[in-house]
């Protein structure tokens, strides 16, 4: 098979950066261009390009772009590739949710796109289908991955009690609030610290999760969804609270996620007993999770990711090699 | 009124540091003595002293001794306090369980001294009154303390949704876990990582935490305790997740708290919408509070402590005031 | 006496807030305001006092201003004070270096009020009898005063071989570099990470660091200054290389600090054989000095000091004790 | 050519586990064993192996072994090693110095084998001929490593002066202490410190740095190393400071490493006007170099390395590979 021409819309970003890394050592890939209009003229880390503005790039010379930029932004250069004939693996917030409406709850803005949605949504995990079949996917962020997934085998076999709610005390490294400086991000405000924000049902990504948990079991309660700014660089760690209902006992919830889990190559379930850390997952590409009974009906899971990795760029790498019909994890492992 | 002449067993490890740094600069206290078998001959930080070996001291040179010692060794050593006729102030565990049976459940061994219990449980802004008659105190552990006092207006006001479980997510710096070296407090293994541990209901502190708040309203539900080992010193963060009864809507909570806590000195209720974050604590001696309204019934709370000031020392030095009846706060603020 | 009436400009950055936080628990002291363009209205924490704009105040309200205002704008405010004949703490570079020339050689810009200069240095256990006769008062940066200190004692002596280069490689923690965000002071570009800047003689301090010592032996070689970006928040640390003349061997030169700073109370020298760490002076308002003899004339010195306190703030503050003929440590230890 | 069969000793310290992750993922090797006292028993990370103890391993099983352990444990195994014909690669410092004498002068004890002296000095950039030819070599320490290279063109032209003292104040992530628990390891003892240590001329690696430099260069004068511990987890600063004498000026020292390092795959030499950071070598195999001229005869440069690998494990490797005839980078970039 010939090899594939990528180029990188924002590639001087944290998750911009991560992504450049791995397409350059990907066998299949050749990194045509990385666009970055801050740092543009200076070298593409782990390459022999140089960054270049956007304006200055061009689609008829790659096969796949890679969209790294802020909400707003990377929808219009989808919609370009698109048009282009060109598959996109969007990494923005602008196509993760189904309808103009709920894009406009959560981000206070009408869609620029809408005649793009709605758009397959890539946590291949559990969509792994329909991004088979994609020319553009939409690539889920850190917290929804890293949530989701230690969801998936509960919401898989319907075992969450009816409306109860499902807790998510979450925490993310700073490479998470990208790379803008700002004083949230500035090294003297995060150091010994631990900053709880948007707590309960006021983060962006609250709509994002609940659009995806009620695709799976529609009867499921709201996700109470906490997040905390973590004095570390990179690594993210969703600490989840779930009543089961009464299909399934806590003692039985391991064997599901080894059930639903055991054949992914991204995602590690750990032995009963053992806790996920952060540093299990970080500057890795896959998912980790840990699931420890605590009642006869209620289950702890940890799930950790890099949030740049599995929470990001990897995960669109896994998204493009499943479009293009390559080995899924190549590159990743 | 004469000066109190204070001793301290257990000076060397890093709650008692704390505890000498504070007594040394408390206005009516002379430090007579801080023993350490560790550290004998040297000298004792912020005072002239150095420490000493627990066999050389003399509890007819004091009025009141703080015990900083390790869970098993501390009940022997209050024992001999109370044959002796001087106050005491623990900061083990021995002393917080108020039976000999619950003591053997959490910590798999005989209680060294079971005559000493019950022993009013120190935490001042929940037990004032007792304590004020106390010649022991159990100043409890800074999981408890921070979590109990994040809980107590619920509790006090009887709106916790009978029978669901109260969820701690808590997260503590290394301090926590002692200064004695071991692969789990080394630096290379703590850095840039985030550890949980004894999820679920395996945490020693669970019984400590039901027995407490079981005394406040005795149909609340399990408590769902969840500790991390967090890559900072100091500071200790407990993140909790509560169901209301019909009693109180989320958006009532902030009233209970700002109720309850009015007029406690050590204890801060931040104003609706800013959050708890653990620089709000890391160094002073309060507890700081922050409470979201997340759905009708459901409210999430920060709580926050310094794991080594009102999670232990300077928690303890309140409950000498309270008990010799000086200002409660004398040396705190 | 009468208490003195003092107001700070530029109380939002790091030191700042240190500065404020002193003098409000400062026994003699009446904080009547603390200016900030970008906190305007929010509280200033320790105090009752809200930040307001410069433009607010009035220089009538105080007797002695402090200047915690970037260099440039600082030398107008100075001027402003000396005109309105408040007493003035100058925390900025403005008033550090002598003449205009020197000034607009380190600065690349034509000095503000060239009319100021030259202004008393405030190091004072270096220029005390200058700072009790001064009115305004230029308190040198972190850098310099942490370098200085540790090699006072050898100039005071003239110890230091003709014309060798004194080497100061120097690491100070992040609030060193200001509250502005930027790239620099990410937390994620800093995590885990040392680095070395302006390296050489190309920082602005060098031209500081040479007046002084060339005040005190006009003989002394270059400064060869090579200051690192540390991972922390607080601390600063100036390790020095000196070569010795034959006045002193190495041996000798303990005996040299422990003479000269003896009767300093904010200055400690460490036994031989002990090493001066960054936590020496972290949140203290000491410089924490230890000495090496490597060679028979080979001396290796470790200054520390907390770079927002000795470095800054706490420094302000022992010079308007002085200024004022107050107790020099009031509010200080 | 046939795969070769690898044996690592002491595979679970950090140095270790490096070495066990490089190993495994080489392409001409097969990892035979790991061996480890404490952790027998457990996964060896990225293999397929179980930790063993030194006492099951049969060197008949391997064509090289790599000896990751303590001095003084080393060296037998180094000779049981030679005796059974197969290639030792040591890490210890066993076999850095020349003679027995030497030896113990730095480590205070009679070396275990003195027979095995002089061995080749495993630093493949200066000494890659010996290596070649080498059935055992002794891979450098971090410190002598990143030192050395620091230095090499300078002794390489014999361009610093006769008798100057060089200075290195070296900064070491806490990984170079080891992974046994300490105090001095204690995360809450390091978290916000930076703490100097055996200074001057006390340290053990002393002893290797000079016979290195004096190989170089025999008039070059003493090395005057501090070594300091810094609040990260992996990599290691050495910043060196060198008067030149008549033969070299600041201005072509730069040319003098890009010469002599131009063709090397692992050492970095940075463009005039760039610091080389910590960042530029953690969790890479290369020592990164930035010159800065400061007088027309002196320079300052710093070095910086991967503590645990081109201080240590990769650089092993390197030398293996050079044992081997096989390509010098294999498994390494």
């Amino acid at each position: 098979m010939s090899r594939i021409r990528a180029g990188v819309f924002g590639g001087s970003g944290y998750a911009g950066l991560d992504l450049v890394e791995i397409l350059a050592a990907h066998s299949q890939i050749d990194l045509v261009f990385a666009t970055s209009n801050s740092y543009a003229g200076e070298p593409v880390p782990e390459t022999n390009l140089r960054f270049v503005p956007s304006m200055d790039v061009s689609l008829a010379d790659v096969d796949v772009i890679f969209l790294a930029l802020p909400h707003k932004a990377s929808a219009d250069v989808a919609k370009m590739g698109v048009d282009a004939g060109v598959k996109v693996v969007d990494l923005s917030a602008d196509l993760r949710l189904d309808s103009p409406a709920a894009y406009e709850r959560s981000y206070q803005t009408p869609h620029p796109q809408p005649d793009l949605l709605p758009t397959p949504y890539g946590l291949p995990e559990i969509n792994r289908a329909k991004i088979c079949q994609a020319d553009v996917v939409a690539t889920p962020g850190c917290y929804p991955t890293t949530a989701l997934l230690g969801l998936y085998p509960l919401l898989q076999f319907a075992a969450i009690e009816r409306d109860a709610p499902i807790i998510v005390d979450a925490k993310s490294g700073v490479t998470g609030a990208g790379r803008k400086p700002s004083l949230t991000t500035h090294f003297a405000e995060v150091y010994g610290n631990l900053i709880p924000y948007k707590t309960g049902r006021s983060h962006r990504h609250v709509g994002e999760l609940e659009q995806e948990t009620h695709k799976l079991d529609e009867e499921v309660g709201p996700v109470i969804f906490c997040p905390h700014l973590l004095p570390v660089d990179r690594g993210l760690m969703a600490s989840i609270y779930v009543s089961l209902n009464n299909s399934m006992t806590s003692d039985q919830a391991h064997d599901a996620y080894t059930e639903v889990f055991g054949s992914e190559a991204l995602v590690d379930v750990l032995p009963l007993g053992e806790q996920a850390t952060l540093k299990h997952a970080v500057k890795t590409n896959k998912c980790v999770i840990s699931i420890t009974p605590v009642l006869e009906r209620y289950v702890h899971i940890t799930s950790v990711t890099d949030n740049l990795r599995k929470g990001a760029a990897s995960q669109a790498v896994q998204n493009m090699n499943l479009m293009f019909g390559i080995e899924e994890t190549l590159g990743l492992i």
